[in-house]
């Protein structure tokens, strides 16, 4: 009874737009502290951040514990996947790290806190629940886009190693100078160099940039395009159905018992 | 009485055309006479040019008090932005500024009355009315792909602030340098002098890339597509309901007195 | 009578599928003309190019003969802008040029024939024309986005014209410098230098790239995207209403219908 | 009788998820091993390398014939294009190459292998014929777009060739230096060198930016986001009509049945 009591209460101040707003707070805090951090400080500044650091690691530590405690079945909490990132954001920051290697580690995990913007805010997340929807559709374009720039590495580094083998040395290295010809940065440069040997090599870079930058980039925008209209059209139907506006299906039915009636009133 | 009279006649020059086109005509007169200025010009033009911007203040002062009377609730008036920002213009523009430090805001109040041109056209009013309407739906947009910013900011800074301090000393200069990285502009440079020290750095550039330019400029892509085909939706439905065609809730209507017409007969 | 049945068969063979893939190959060969002369060529060949070149403006001259003649009322042929462009690249190059002034119009003339290929190929027409009905609600579009030009060209050339009056020396440079920053061309170039003096100078290039190139580039395709659409949309509801698909408007005719026989027969 | 027995037996072997799964990793094998041969390698692996190649084409040599044996029609086989290109990858992988310059044709038709993976992936299959599906629309977008290009190239040539014969020599030299600056690749460099010569030459380059980069390439993504749309469409249609869902011409038809109804009772 009394843990039930416990839980509602805990549930109370979860729910609270206050507690939310404290949190991000927090958040926001707890990143102009790691922004902080770039400039040069002096050291008794520094010490006061070191406290600073551990009185939001705490805060956040609270926070999880009283959401955990507010949550009804316990099981349920780590279904969620940003309350398990939330957790071990948390978990991992109260281990002390003195050892100069791991500080390195302590030090992203608190720049990871920003992270939890995002698990905290509903907005946000429903953003990312549309992206990581569209994920599967743009799955196959980028493993066809990736077919492309392995084809085309493939041969730019049979024919243009020898010419440069900074930038086409081997194929991870082509790779990399393919997406550098994809995002148009200095791409000509790379283009004329291989010319002076190749005089035909601008039909390599043209068909590569018209298949990659262009076709795709603009499939993406399409599938993109698509999710978010389809998100919209849900939306919009599910407001049409809860406004009562007539559908054609409930149309048909009106007019099927219109039917049943004069059938009816003919016997 | 007389006031009413004088309120009428001036609702009326305010709302005639040729009135607006003048007022048009003196803000790109204002537009060009800034332009000049940035020219070498002889003494004497100079002098010609300061009269004719008093002449311009004069006139935008007396449009303003002949919109101003020409207003039927005087207290509506100012409830308009574009009111209070045309009206700040032309006071502020009134203020001598003979100092040179205030020459120089002087000028500024100068420049931003080309701002006028929105204020005075109903088009770009319109025009500029539905971006704001997706300020809303893209601000949690640019919130989100500000915290992918800070992160990758405060990562940057952490690994390659002792490689190039230029360009990642702090977290506001690793901002910008990452901003640079978005539009494609020499980030290959950028790329290649941490791969020096960090050989796998490439990862850290890819996915910025990946989640920023192409992920969210088409998200941005997507709800602007999504805000303009809303508009010219609700103007289609509008332009329907207003030609008398049929919808289903109409149709349902109809069916409906045809049911009550024939149970009613059925008596 | 005679006249008439002479415009009869021109029209004929103006219709003709032959005709218009004879006159699309002979602009192909016009176009590859133009090119070739770009070329280093011996003299006895230039000649030969001399000759082909009249014998291009020979045949161009009897089709728009054909073409008048075959037009059934002569009134209505230079209603089409595209008439009276074919016939206006026709005759000025029949204009013998040997004034070496004039041979530079006459050469400018001759590749603008390349044009023509759009007003014979409809297609390529149907195209242009959906980008020209477009043009009205781009126009704004730009009209706003030259605003902002001219705003933040006023402002820059105000502030940044002694530190370098090669990109901000007056307000025509400063236009095309702005222009150069929106296509992110080398803008980071521009940005650092200013910034030596006025170091907030980013935030200036900040809100011009986010005014210009993200939100009004994404309008401009919203706006594409929406003519194409309703273009779209146009030719499906053509083809519907051909194919006899009932509407919504035949439903409640025939509805209307019913409940006339409903009543009729009541009496 | 018996070679039915076998057909059916292949069939299976062929339908079977499994075959497919291992098809695709020995296509993903092959392409690791494509990428291996770009970095230095010992002799023994090279052999070893070798050996693993033959492997390869021997397990594609087998799954056509599998897949063949199992097709019920052997003339359907061929008229797949997918089937052709599978077929042709692997007899010209069996022709021994030790001939230095066919060694050549032989590694870009090893490279070719990694096509296989849309020809066995049915979602890479659907993604290009989607865009093959936008061709016939593209084309005409493809070709005006050339017909500028074309023109300017003309122009360019004639203007600046002796400005800069390395960008504006030819006009196949000027049509690379355009695409260079549509891709606003270093584009203001080419710019700010002819206007040392021609001064306005600035709106040559305005206006081709303006007509390629942003009018076109809007048209391409608003004609590649239509096929989409259809394709949805398309999906959507076929869906409501499997579930059942009443269409308008559904609801029209049961009207006329009930005036048929109401007229037969009133005999």
């Amino acid at each position: 009874m009394n843990t039930q009591a416990l839980q509602q209460k805990f549930l109370k101040i979860r729910s609270h737009k206050a507690f939310e707003l404290f949190i991000v707070f927090v958040i926001i805090f707890s990143a102009l502290l790691i922004g902080a951090k770039s400039y040069e400080i002096p050291d008794n500044v520094q010490l006061l951040m070191v406290w600073l650091d551990w009185g939001i690691t705490l805060l956040f530590l609270i926070e999880i514990v009283i959401r955990f405690i507010g949550e009804e079945r316990k099981r349920h909490f780590f279904k969620s996947a940003w309350n398990v990132f939330d957790t071990l954001i948390v978990v991992v920051s109260l281990i002390p790290v003195d050892n100069s290697e791991l500080a390195l580690v302590g030090r992203l995990i608190r720049i990871f806190r920003v992270l939890r913007m995002i698990s905290i805010i509903p907005e946000l997340r429903l953003l990312l629940n549309s992206l990581i929807k569209a994920m599967p559709q743009l799955g196959y374009v980028v493993l066809l886009m990736f077919i492309i720039f392995y084809i085309y590495a493939a041969v730019g580094t049979t024919f243009f190693a020898e010419i440069n083998p900074v930038l086409w040395g081997d194929i991870s290295i082509s790779l990399l100078t393919l997406f550098r010809v994809m995002t148009f940065e200095d791409w000509t440069d790379v283009m004329y160099e291989t010319m002076t040997v190749y005089s035909l090599s601008w039909a390599y870079y043209m068909t590569f940039i018209f298949f990659t930058a262009f076709a795709f980039l603009n499939m993406v925008i399409g599938i993109v395009v698509n999710v978010l209209e389809e998100e919209n059209q849900r939306i919009k139907d599910e407001d049409d159905k809860a406004k009562g506006k007539a559908s054609l299906d409930d149309l048909q039915q009106e007019i099927r018992e219109l039917k049943g009636l004069i059938v009816a009133r003919g016997k």
